[in-house]
Formats: structure tokens, sequence, C-alpha cells
């Protein structure tokens, strides 16, 4: 059974390098999960040839623009595709605040049912119940109110007894108040905008080194770090790679189309790529 | 004096065939003035190489999210890069009441001065008023309230005596309300979403096609039309300019990433392209 993270945007807060914002499917057994929708990500959908109709659940971590810049855009089209589905979509109360009036004035009556649901940004939640998989919310620590989200498979074929995991952290200051939340996962993103060079500029920020998220992996005792929500200062994020396996040595990068698969096994040390 | 158009994006409501929705930029003697600001704007001006900080003025048409959806992340990014000149902004008054709403729930403070001006969905208004360019907007027939901008040269090099005007009009039913406002420009950009065989459709949508595009260039005595918006349904637009050509030949398509020239004098009945 399918588990896999499609990666949309590697990017944060200022465009840079032809990255886009961050965004990410989870695809659980063909059922999809969109994860933050930065500004584009409508395109980058169609660009990995993901029909966005397959879409019934949204999960939103927080609102600064390059995590969610890009709903309103993928809801209008839903709409004018013609979706009949109800469409559920998890974040902060001001979420559908501002969503309600940008249709106020597009006088846009959207054809299909917006189920929203509300995170709470102080308590971890279960917010998504599903035959095998569970979805939990649980507090970050950023400049604004923010939330991670655990993807736990609940139910696997016989054959199959351990079930999976997958977090995901962005954005956020390391630190131990999500560490329960993450604990043991498969498969954890993890925001590392800086380098540890940096880390200065990420406390004032509240984002995360390089170092941080391996460390915040390390910790947790997950299986798998997957690195995102680079800064544009970097080029090239490979030092933020090497810097992280100083500490992990299961990490990777996030490279938007490649889909990392949620593996409870993994061979010859290298994550398993299920693209 | 350089007066062109750079094209940032052809396509209408709904992303297809890698054409993005509607912005462009008007360079007048290097002055930037940013037209519609659709989901994706502020990445495409960097593929196109225009740095946002040299945009001083920003129109908006209407609050149909292909029109809008990609200021709010351009702005931000503004702010992170540390832009301190003013920022003039003309659009609908639910423009401004969107954007404190997304700066409030990001806790985004803007480093740099958001001068809104409202442009009037009623009667024609002089917006702008600068050395050698006056702006005005003028009201259009759409679904919501949507206004026109004509750029008018006011002055020029005495070796030059006539000046050069260009005016935009997405999204409309062609009508001759604004024929007026459009009078005798030198370079005209209407909406041409559908080809006249969906004049049903353009009119049930207010929009318009592409004859009706042409008819319009024509009976305002314009001397170029340039088309644009195309409709998802056409993957080359290609019959939208033969169609409109049947009724104004001097019609162009759009094409994302080219500059067509304001000109006064045309060589050979070509459109002159200065890019």
């Amino acid at each position: 059974m399918k588990f896999e993270v499609l990666i949309l945007g590697t990017g944060s807060a200022t465009p840079a390098y032809g990255r886009h914002p961050s965004a990410q499917i989870v695809n659980f057994n063909e059922e999809l999960f969109l994860v933050d929708c930065g500004e584009g990500t409508q395109m980058q959908l169609s660009r990995f040839g993901i029909r966005s109709g397959r879409i019934n659940h949204v999960f939103i971590s927080h609102l600064h623009g390059d995590h969610y810049f890009g709903l309103p855009g993928l809801l209008s089209s839903m709409h004018l595709n013609g979706r009949k589905n109800d469409l559920h979509v998890y974040g902060h109360p001001g979420l559908k605040e501002v969503l309600d009036l940008q249709f106020k004035y597009s006088e846009t009556q959207l054809k299909y049912n917006l189920v929203f649901r509300p995170t709470s940004p102080d308590n971890p939640e279960t917010i998504l119940q599903m035959p095998r998989m569970r979805v939990l919310s649980f507090p970050l620590h950023h400049r604004v109110p923010c939330t991670g989200f655990r993807f736990d498979e609940t139910l696997r074929a016989s054959k199959h007894p351990a079930t999976r995991s997958y977090a995901y952290c962005s954005d956020t200051r390391a630190f131990s108040g999500y560490m329960d939340a993450i604990r043991n996962v498969d498969l954890l993103y993890h925001e590392s905008t800086f380098l540890h060079e940096m880390v200065g500029r990420a406390a004032e920020t509240l984002h995360s080194t390089a170092l941080e998220a391996a460390q915040v992996a390390d910790r947790a005792g997950a299986k798998k770090l997957l690195l995102g929500h680079y800064s544009a200062r970097y080029k090239d994020p490979e030092p933020l790679l090497r810097e992280a396996r100083t500490v992990f040595r299961e990490s990777e990068l996030a490279v938007e189309g490649k889909a990392f698969g949620v593996m409870d096994v993994f061979f010859n040390g290298q994550l398993t790529v299920d693209n």
C-alpha cells in the first residue's frame, strides 16, 4: 500500500533559484492529502501530473504567505473545474476568514462544500480519522500560531504488522515541545532554513538550522529525515545536507517533483525513493 | 524613450498549458508599472529578470483571483527584501481589506509605505499624474466591479511631437461604454477569452470573443491590438488571432516573456517588437 510524500516546494519566504514555496502531497493508498499550499501550488500540481480533484484534505500549518497563498487559487480552480465532492481544510481560524473575504469580493459561491476544521495552536489533537489513517495536529514554535501534522497508518495488511508514520514540521524553532508528537516516525520532514552558522538568525526568526533539525530527528527516534524550506541565501542546499548528516546519517534533501516513500524497512542504508 | 508592455501572463481563470494568469509590466522610460498580478507573478518577474524593487505602481483591475492572487506574495517579498520606497497600489477598495486581513494574520508590519488608492467602478478618473505620463482608470463591464487602465504619454522629446498611449481592458464584455476611454490608443490590450463560436458563453460570463475585441479596436481607432486572457479550452491561441485579423489586421497574440512596443509609427504593417 503506497505511502509517500511528493515534494512540490522546497523554498522559504522569498522565491529564489526557481524553488517554490512550501507544499507537498502525502499519498496514502492513492488518497491525496495536501500539506501547505504556497503560491503556485496549483501550477506545481499540474506540472507533476496531479489532478487537484483527487485532493480531499488540505492541511495548512500557519498563515505566513509562503505556506498558503496558493490556496485561494486552488480552491477557485476546483470550483471552476466543477468539483462536487466535499473539501476538508484544516488550519488556523483566520484562514477561513481570509478565504471568506476573498470569495465575497470575487462573488464566488463554491459549487462544492468546503468543510473547515480549525486547528489548535495550543494542544495536539486528532483532526482526521479514516479507516486506515489518523492525522494529528500539534503545536510548533514560530512567530505566528503554527502546527505540525502527523500521519499515522492505523491498519496495514496482515503480512505487514508494522504500521508507518510521517510527520511534517514547518515552520518552527527546534525545541522539545513537539518531541512526543513526532516520536518514532518513519519519516520526518523538518524545516532547515539555515546552516548552523546562522543559528542566531534562526533563533531570531523562530526557524531551525539543519543541525538542529538533525538533532530533533535523532532525539525523536525518527528513522529518516527530510530537509526543506531552504533560505533564499542558499543556491545549493547540499551544505545543509552535509551538516545534518554529521548528526543524523539518514538525512535527505527534499527535491521538487521527487517522491519519498514512508518505509518501515530500509535497504542499504538508503532512503528508498518510490517514484 | 522606451514605452513597452512586457507580458507575464496570458491565461484566464484556470491554469492550462503552462500559461500564467494575468499580469504585465508597462515600462515607460524604465519606470515600471505592474498591471494585474495573478498567482505566480513574482516568479514570472524573476524568470524574466525584472527586480520587483523597481516597481512603484501596481494597478489591479478587479478582485477575481486570476488578476490579484499574486499580489500578497509580491508585497510580502518586497517587505522581506528590505524595500523602503513607497508602493502605490490602485484597485477596488476590497483589495485593501483583503491585504490588511492577510497582513494581520501573518503579523506583518510592512517596512515600506503602501499607499492605497481606490479606483472607481463607475466613472473614469485620472489616478496618477507624473511629469511625462498620466494614468486613467475607467469602468469595464464584468461580473464584479472592474476597471481598465489607460497610460498616456503627456510630453515627449521635441523631435517626436506625437505622444503615445496604451490601454488595458481585462476582464470585460465588449461594449460601447469604455469606447471614449480607449479612443485612438496606439496599443490596445483587450481580453479575448473565447472564439466567437462561444459568444453565448462570453455573454454569460461577461467576457469577450476575439472577434469582439477586434471590433472594439477598430471602432476605437486603436492602431494595434494585443489579444490575451485565453480560455483554458484553447491549447493553441492562434485561431483567436486569425479570427481577430478578419476584422482588425493589426492584431497580435500576447506571449509570455515578450515585450510589445507602444509605437506611433509602424513599419511594413508589422507590430514592432522591442525586446
